[in-house]
């Protein structure tokens, strides 16, 4: 995979962001949001997520990731690839390896998404 | 804003909530997550969601959401259903109709799931 000059910008995260609460998402924003949240709906990808976001420096070699899973090298290259298009991680290529960290631009976003409204919180309802 | 004796258990959704960046996510709890993000990854139901989220009073019968989707009856359904398992949202039979609303504990533990620590930010990151 020839992965030089790799983009470093969230292109493909949506734009911001009122939350899903606040008012009825429209058709074509829908359809960009769930794309981002189908890259979530994999064990392996939330875990190869979450090992980035969590690693020293935020970032992590792809030679650190593919020790931790039961899975092949081209099978994590593939969850890896999902998150990057998806925008939820970038990429950089130093030397043989990649270096991924997560994209705090697309986790905000999601973030504010699922905001709630305070009001929407009916009492009572325990934390 | 009719609030009477509405169910808010979210039985199914997973317990709380580290963040993603905050320490590697364990293989189960990535099973229990991904389900939910899974579930939010189709337009249809997140467009559904936002509806009845933002729906006066935080709640929507079914019948009025059959009606804005180009689709059949049991599709819509089916959705209804996937994100009633998921825990997304809860549904409270009266008379011929049943009423959604969302669950505002699940909404809250994807939002703290997503959470950056400030830490995570690189310096010029724009908002």
């Amino acid at each position: 995979m020839s992965k030089q000059a790799l983009p470093v910008a969230d292109v493909s995260a949506p734009a911001c962001c009122s939350p899903l609460t606040s008012e009825p998402l429209d058709a074509h924003r829908a359809v960009e949001l769930a794309r981002v949240f189908k890259a979530l709906g994999d064990p392996v990808r939330l875990r190869l997520l979450s090992l980035i976001a969590s690693h020293e420096g935020g970032e992590a070699c792809v030679c650190e990731l593919t020790g931790v899973f039961d899975l092949k090298g081209p099978t994590i290259s593939h969850h890896l690839k999902v998150l990057k298009e998806a925008g939820l991680i970038t990429g950089d290529r130093r030397g043989t390896w990649i270096y991924y960290r997560v994209s705090p631009r697309t986790l905000r976003m999601l973030g504010d998404v699922l905001t709630l409204d305070p009001a929407d919180e009916p009492a009572g309802v325990p934390a």
